[in-house]
């Protein structure tokens, strides 16, 4: 349930981010607005013990805490460690993504190279594609909780039509402890082997080409394992999460407003309502709720990648590829330009526009007075100055 | 609708980068100038009240919250949120650039490969380069809004000749909800195979170099589409767009000028202008706006790729270098350096002046002044001791 | 003793990482007590000291120290030195990780193009297969503690099936004093030109795949070996070292409660545990400790890579891969979309339940809710600044 | 005119890097002097009106202004814009050095291929590498300043033999307002494809490869150009310019040494000079100009990449490459280890002496002395208290 | 003589990483203790000024030049400048190594590749290794200062055995003033090309794969050229340089511990040792060392790659791997595991015990503590308001 926005922002205007501001799906609030809510209500408890129910000593005794909280607490490096930590979080989701795997490439290769239009010859591009996919499920699987739930036992592929019967006993009858996504790998391996024995594959070097790409494929999946497995180390995110909700215990009594007839320096002003210290929350909670969101991208998060999705789409794509468009190719003719060496396809009216569109009058003027702006405080003191200098020697005359 | 500027920076000089400050394409100002009118016309709003409407006590009040806000303004980490998220959008930004599908390689191979000069083998090969082109506008389409305008419609695509009407209706016809950009590919693998068959293309191996390059540039087309669909997460634009605009909120109170006979420190004068505040402003902001433009490069923003150049580009570009340049090879003659085994390309005398550049004696003294300079200080308090220390001497033998 | 913890965070919600705060294996508690208790011991025993030890005139110079402490250990860079040194030394752990050798690739080219059913092509596979399983076990030995804890002697290796006596003969023959992990390389290099020439592998195409692929292993495997060679430079280890202790070492006497009654700033009163500096403990050394686990990721650490669970893995994979898998193939049959252009694999109900879920009015609720909240402080200011400026207007007309 | 300094920091001793200060070409100085004369005289200016030109009042108003800026010139994160600025620019300038087109391998392929020592096979290998370069100059002119000063029109790339007049006729005619860059390359395909059927080159395979490596050539150019056309976004970099720029102008004014009698604090010393203020001078804009001069690294800075050397030096080792050195090979011989499996090269006595260099009791001495030293303020401390303690006991022990 | 402790730190344990500090060799120590000492030899110097040469007015002017000093000092952003340039030299000297040119898949290409056993088809073997051995020798000679002074001049080389007279008289013949190090690789391509003529080599596809990987060989080769002529740019070296140097010659002065009874703050006291001040010196000179030792890792530090050993090793292990290992086989014979599908090599019992190691309930109860330890303070102070609450209670049941 990937959350896509970039539509949104194609062009940058006045406010472009912040119409993102009042999305809920996938939004800060979504992910935030309960531990808001429990810190809020923990503050505010805090907040009326201390007006209503302490007393003057008592109350001198909490000032002076909270004082202390609200010194040492700035001394907890939130910022520099959630900084390093989220950027890590986020190299690691998009290096899971960029290892997703794409049997596309696989497709055109089969469909290329495994020739024939007979049945048999359309049932081994199929069964080669079908393994290809069922490698990339069984990885799934193991990763994603979103296609676990889906597939929640192998005989769940084997209605989604995604083995047969007879290849679930073949897997199961393979004696191995290990995560078996391989062995439709294997397979195809063998069933590509015997269509170049029966000549649907004409030459080594398809062959080759076939399997190197099907290695692509596998090693991607073994990426994807790889990152499920060797988690980053749970002691960095302990570190982060400690860090952020320590900072937020100790604002809890630090950030409370103090009696301002006391005369604390800072603590002029009662506002009951403490903005800034939810707005900190905001921000660092919320980071810190990116790498949440991230650290595993096969969730069911609101942001996390549709592997359902992917599984669908990846089998009908590859099925497509190699059995409908196998050999499939519209009439070839001439294009437009079959004699001209210069083709130019037209633009339509509202694109036609935005090509030609030199800077207006206006435009220019804008810069011209920002530019005037910045440095208008420059002269604007060098004038004071040198009318002080002019008055100084008028004031020398007169005198 | 690129921004270029790298001839204007070629060289680092006096105030190589000022120049820069004084364009409007592209500019921070054309990009910031409502917001920071906005902004102003709402801190003058502020700034009127206070010294106008508001009695006494009132003001009292608002100088105390406008303490408490300048002080708290500070804890909101802006810059750490902003270096990290900024760096992140232009990462994605240039990783989106690099994955841009240029068929110029593919050309090559096509013009290689695909032998022949009668109409047949020159259709084919023109073909191959429009399925091609053909892949990538489909992928254009769906992610740059620029193409997007250029061809809201398939029929558009037809009637700019990227595609044959008979093409449009195999595509129409094929069952599948997902993006169809992949299918010219399909025709490109079919037509590739019946032109080996036909013996256009004569071996093997140059089918395989073929199709392995087809498939760079479809796997280039996906990840575009990856990008796309896979934004950056938005809880992490959101958080920086909340820090970054809660700043400013807190500075429209917090950095406003109090009355200076009130005594509160750091409030000993009243500029009017608050430049300092306009200058943060300038810098927070344009560096989301950093952010904002290049979150999506396929827009129409000043600096984004500009998308229907390319399709223009590409389209001519591979269409001469399958046709108009097959087999055309000017006369091979020798060369100039024929018999010579050390050519030496000559140099205009612009260019020559510049090789040979020994630090003239003005350079030299400037190196050695500027290390003088640095040192001085240095000295200058070594000096001043001994010279007390000599005194000291003196006054003892005075006494 | 890799500690995965994926499945646990697949989804963001309430405390997803406060879960983790409660774990003891590869957690910050246990690496860290240990360092944390002789902290707190030294820490008590200053406090001992100075609250009874001491007297008065001692005191007062044990409360200057700890201030100057105290104000400058705030100068030494931690966090900066931390960010950067960690950030390095987790590029290098995930960098050796991507290098680990995994011969599934080679197994699949080994499987499909090493022909023969009969025993000699049967031996020869496998031992193809031993072979590259060897030249990596060589290499975790030399880099590996858990592995060569396991494998002390290179008889070990023999005992468990990874070599024959013959070839250690072989191995230790060769007069080398270098690491000998390629040498199995060459073996598997002389083996598949022999399997060439005796026609198991029956092209050369096929044979120069196998050679290039041996050679990505190989590659993997000489990796490592730098890895391990070229450490990161000891004098960055120790600048964040020395940086860390020396922070701590002056926190034992700047961080002590001092006299509440001497009126020091900032020490208003006495609170006995020194919760923050005991946190900032737990962050700063808690992210040393991350360093300390992962720069060296092939010892026994908890988080650290589970070479010997590889070594057994890879073992089994490639031999079943090349040997129980050769030539196996299910019954290939139609698949259940034969005749449908657009396979829908089913969802079960509880996946499907989470593709559709509209944001209820709840969420939206609580969606509005929080621009609300942010936007109400904004607005309260407006409408107190109204309000004052009803008074006003009201004020005039009455009097 | 690239400065190359790696063997003068080859071993980083005593001032290793204090060394580099002393170099004028490509240094700071010599980019930063004009700039630092500026804002020393400008510095200055304002310096002497506020010493002899106002008056009383107005020094009282000019003190005001300057402890103003001082003040919010701290709140200009400059550090931050740069830190990632930079690194991103850097990054950059690396990404254009490794896309440089070499064109080394392809003259290894173009030599071992094209076979033939006949007049048209010499022919055919020096033109092939004549296009290769060629594509590459034609490249160059259109990136970089100085080539395109060397070769202001194609006219000189005749005249300089890179290509023939015929050849610029053929360029000439060909109907493109696009960079014609690939057109040799496009040719290079042609004469390719020619040799191969005249048999030169005598294989498939072989001709495959060469373009291959063709078009790895021809996406280094490509890249090269994508670098050229799309720029840093602009905003970026008017964002730190103005960074730095106004952080400047605001230390103009603040930074001036106010009055020491009127008692402002941190204004009681007069120093005339503001060392740290040119200090911070000399680290921000020089660390804006590292930018400056790496933005575009085909420029004519000192530090830019000498791309007319490139031109000569490629062309130069191209064309010897497949010429002289075609088929050319020494008398194969056997070496000095025929009959020895461990050869060991010998060491000269300077370098032997290296290698043996076992730590002198000194150099542990030392050693010793430091972690001594880290340790004594530790114990220094508990030495002091436990005398402390000791005067105590007596103490009780007298009374 | 690189610095490997990859063992020391297999294992993070009760500091892992403070046994590192105490290394002579590659340590901190041996880099910085000529700077410390003459930085420490200076503090004292303008101490003792300080405190016994200065009259009394001389010493107020020298305490408020040490205050402005100390203030402005920390203006110096010495943490991001290193922080950003320390990053960007590791990721080069990384660089550098991941390019060092490994002749072992060359070798392994050429041993199964180049076939026969008689003396020629040796000889050929062996001096295409040796080839590809020399073109390295020969850049590492231009980049290597290690290298270069054991093989001062090319004779060296010959008396060396890596190359023969006879080459180096070719070699020198060839007229070109630029790297001659791809010659070798040229006549690798003329060797191969002959030994393909004469059979040696029998496929064009093995052909074409070993001048594929020769190339590789030359490209890293290439790489590491470029490294050595591109430096980081100086300006860089540079600013960070005087960043650093600049800060602590500031420090010399702003340091010193001023007379205590003159009362200014922050100098309440005179430990005559600047501990925090030396502290700071080993954090940020070491640093920068670390820039110093790894801006060109090939020169004789302690921690740079030893590249006479790859020589040696590169040598050796390539001529081994032709020659002596060329068709060597072990007797190929079953494994262990021939007919068990579940192969399970041993573990011994060191190895196994690690395996088998579930949380001790001591384990458990400490981890339980840690967090009952963290969250006390939390609940302290609930309880405390608890109790007086309670005590207000009572209070006003007795009262």
């Amino acid at each position: 349930m990937t959350v896509t926005y970039s539509r949104r922002v194609a062009d940058a205007g006045l406010g472009t981010f912040f119409h993102l501001l009042l999305r809920w799906k996938g939004s800060i609030y979504k992910l935030l607005y309960r531990e808001l809510i429990i810190f809020t209500l923990l503050y505010y408890f805090f907040s009326v013990v201390y007006r209503f129910v302490l007393n003057d000593d008592q109350k001198r005794l909490f000032e002076k805490l909270s004082i202390y909280c609200d010194r040492y607490a700035e001394l907890i490096p939130v910022s520099f460690v959630l900084g390093f930590y989220v950027t890590l979080v986020v190299s690691r989701w998009w290096g899971q993504f960029e290892n997703v795997p794409w049997p596309d490439r696989l497709a055109a290769l089969v469909g290329g190279h495994v020739r024939g239009a007979d049945e048999t010859s359309r049932l081994t591009r199929r069964t080669l594609m079908r393994y290809a996919n069922l490698s990339g499920v069984l990885i799934y699987r193991s990763v994603s909780t979103a296609v676990y739930k889906r597939f929640p036992t192998m005989e769940h592929l084997v209605q989604a039509g995604l083995m047969t019967s007879e290849e679930l006993r073949h897997l199961e009858d393979l004696p191995s402890p290990h995560n078996k996504f391989w062995v439709p790998c294997m397979w195809f391996v063998s069933l590509a082997l015997r269509a170049r024995t029966e000549g649907r594959i004409n030459n080594d070097v398809a062959l080759t080409a076939l399997l190197t790409e099907l290695n692509s494929l596998r090693a991607k999946c073994m990426k994807l394992y790889g990152y499920d497995w060797i988690s980053l180390p749970l002691v960095y995110t302990q570190v982060a999460t400690v860090a952020v909700y320590s900072f937020f215990l100790a604002c809890l009594i630090g950030r409370q407003f103090l009696d301002p007839t006391q005369g604390y320096p800072g603590h002029e002003m009662d506002f009951y309502l403490p903005i800034f210290t939810l707005l900190q929350f905001f921000f660092y909670v919320g980071w810190l709720k990116v790498a949440e969101q991230l650290i595993n991208p096969f969730g069911e998060d609101d942001d996390d990648f549709e592997t359902n999705w992917l599984v669908d789409r990846n089998l009908q794509v590859s099925l497509l590829s190699v059995d409908e468009m196998y050999d499939s190719l519209p009439l070839v003719e001439r294009d437009m330009y079959w004699n001209e060496s210069e083709p130019q396809p037209p633009y339509t009216t509202a694109s036609a526009l935005n090509t030609a569109n030199p800077p207006s009058w206006a435009q220019r003027w804008i810069s011209g007075l920002m530019i005037f702006f910045f440095l208008s405080f420059f002269f604007f003191l060098l004038n004071k100055l040198a009318e002080h200098m002019s008055n100084l020697l008028f004031g020398l005359q007169c005198s």
